[in-house]
This record gives structure tokens, sequence and C-alpha cells, in this order.
């Protein structure tokens, strides 16, 4: 299939390297590619600059937003929140498009750890919904790391992933794509309509507060119910 | 210990009853007596009046709100969330008593699911503390349902409760409580200060929509970690 992912950082990478090894046609779109090339900083958060990464996966081209837009029966949204509307604006999302969107939207400016720039009556994927009607916004991943994204036999146990969408067959395309990322078929939580993805993304101030508990990210949770 | 639970609704009723069992001197504390014994009608959740649980509760008191207050080393506030603070300014909290706060923030005015009424830079437990500076607000047991609160074993694995306050003694005292209630120590999870009552309130529009995806509120979530 042909995937574009867009956003270059520590997500971007990881999924669009997960999605090649797995067969996909990838791309990895970013605003300009060759002054992102030229970067030679850390981010905040620790990720090197990506031109080592870039030599290393030379089967993923770095092409501007809009050809990663033209490209893809799928574009994954991997951008940090607050940069997500624009880029996809860039990426210019047509018609039948499935958006998979991993993004969450977290407001750093105050500090860590971070609040929601939505929440409660509204979610960052139901305005990436209705800027886009065209395309199919699902919801995913952006509940866990993402190590555990593309690797979820990292822990010892099972734990669960959830999808919400409003269109059925967008939902099953992304859940496919989670198979092939390693997460069994009983680990994948379907949550309903778009509108489910204000609990996904307001889980994640529990998870900063479990990150700062546990001292790392590696965790996910597990949903226990009744026989 | 002298422990009183405000509010009679399911939550109240069964923290109660399951306080008193582990041998603790409960009073159960109402705005009014007289008048919630006389009730007839069945909530709008689904739970029946009062009358008959108290029948069949001899040993739990139900006394005013100011009674309550008086008589308790732990409040255990478990009123809607919409009524907290009046029911506990009622209950006059005193210097060094602790409050025990499983209420969530829920906003049901727009109909289902729930909204918060506040979230994201500020929760309830906070809110609850900057109001009662006297009291040491512990949050815990919101984000499961009541059955869960007070018998952990009915799901058939293991799956965690969260603390958080900023007071290490109180803790300490709510923690030997969850003990008491089934919850054994590994599965008790401390998440730092009162402001981690964000996170624990901020899952509930989650768990309100894995109810929905579950069709029933018989489940919790277990943190899976790396070992």
């Amino acid at each position: 299939m042909k995937i574009s992912v867009i956003g270059t950082g520590a997500v971007g990478r990881r999924l669009s390297a997960a999605l090649e090894s797995a067969g996909h046609e990838v791309l990895l779109g970013t605003r300009d590619p060759a002054q992102t090339l030229t970067r030679t900083e850390t981010s905040a958060t620790g990720t090197p600059p990506i031109g080592a990464w870039h030599e290393d996966h030379p089967g993923i081209p770095l092409v501007p937003l809009a050809e990663a837009g033209n490209h893809a029966q799928i574009i994954v949204n991997a951008t940090q929140g607050t940069a997500s509307l624009g880029a996809l604006e860039a990426a210019g999302p047509r018609e039948g498009q499935t958006i998979m969107d991993v993004s969450n939207p977290l407001d750093a400016s105050s500090g860590f750890p971070p609040s929601l720039f939505v929440c409660n009556t509204d979610s960052l994927a139901e305005q990436l919904q209705r800027r886009f009607p065209v395309a199919k916004v699902v919801k995913t991943l952006n509940t866990v790391n993402n190590m555990l994204m593309v690797d979820p036999a990292r822990l010892p146990e099972s734990h669960t992933v959830f999808v919400a969408g409003d269109d059925a067959d967008a939902k099953a395309l992304v859940t496919g794509l989670l198979h092939q990322l390693g997460w069994p078929a009983e680990d994948i939580l379907d949550l309903g309509g778009l509108e489910s993805a204000r609990g996904m993304e307001m889980y994640l101030p529990l998870w900063l507060r479990l990150m700062g508990a546990l001292g790392h990210a590696d965790f996910n949770i597990k949903i226990v119910r009744k026989d």
C-alpha cells in the first residue's frame, strides 16, 4: 500500500520504518526536506537530527508535504499536535484518503507535564475531521510510546490499543496495519465513532503521570474485564 | 477507625457497607436523613431508594452531614461531583482529617456521555483541597465501578488502582483502607501529589467509552510494564 507518514520526529521515523519493513511503499513527509536534513541539533525530547537515520533508511524518501499527500492511500499524522492542522493542510488530503492520526494535543507552553490544547467537548482528531471532510480520520496508537507502537510484544503481557473513527472501511484498513505492526486482534479495541477520540486523548494526562511514577515510558494499559 | 461516608448513592452505600464489614465505625452522611429515607423513586442511574438498604444495614447510622464530619478521622467523599463542594462544606472538615475523594467531576447536563466540569489545568480533588486546606485530600478509586471498589478480585486478573495526594500520612491511611477492601499492595500505584488527580479524573472520558464498547462497567485497567 502507498503510505505517507508526515512528521520526522521519533514517532514518524519509527512508524515509517516499521511500515516499510512490512512491505509498504512509504514516503516520509516534511515541510522542507533539504532544510530538515541540514539540522544538527537534538530535539527538546532527545530525538537526534534525522541525517544518520535517513542514511540508514534509503528506501524511505524524504519529500515535501504536498508530494506525501498526493502519493498516499493512507496519511499517517505523526506530527506534534500543535503542528497537525498546518501540516495536513500542506499535505492537502484528497477524497477518500484515510488519515491515521496518532498525534496528541499536548500544550507544553506551561512546562511539564503538558496540558491539552483541546479536550472534553472536542478533540484534535475531530478538529482534523471537520477541517478535512473528504478524508476519513481514524484515531489510534496515541496512547503508547513509539517503541510500543511497532513492537507491542516488548512488554511481558498482552495490552490494549484503541481505534476510533466514523468510517468502517478506514477503520478496517488501519486495523490491518496494526496487525502488521504486531498487534493481535484480541488486543485491538474499537471504541466506535471518532467522538471517542476525546477519551483516547484525555488519557494522556494519566499516561504522563504514569510515566513520572514508573520512571519510563515502556508501559501500556490492558483492559481487564469480567469473563 | 471512625469513618464517615458522605453521599447515599450506589457508591456511598457500597463503601460504607464494606468499611463496616472491615470493622470500622461507619456513619453515612446525608443532608437530611429523614427526607432521604422517605424517598421512593429509583435514581436516574438505576439506584433504588435507600429504605430497604438501610434496614439491611442497621449498624450504619444515617446522619446529617455536620454530624458525619464531626465523627470522622476519614471522610469519604462519595457524592456526585457537582454536589461535592457543598456537601463537604456542610460536613465542615476539621484540622487533620483525611478526605478520601472517590468522586468524579461529571457534567451530565448535555447528555451521555457526560463531559467534565473541571479538567486539564485543575481537578475536582484540587478544588476540594484548596477549599479545605486544614484537611488532607487523597484521590483514589474514582477510576472503577463501585462493585470493583470493594471487590477487586471479581475480575479474572490483577488490575491497578491509583492514589494521589500531597500528605504522605493521609495517603498511607487510605492505602491501608484499600488493602482492607481487597486491593493487593502490588496493584496500588502511587501517582504522587494531588496534581496527579487531573490524570485520574481525565481518564473518565475513556472509561465511559470503554463501558460503551464493552457493554458493561465490570472492567478496569492494568498497568503492564517492561520488566
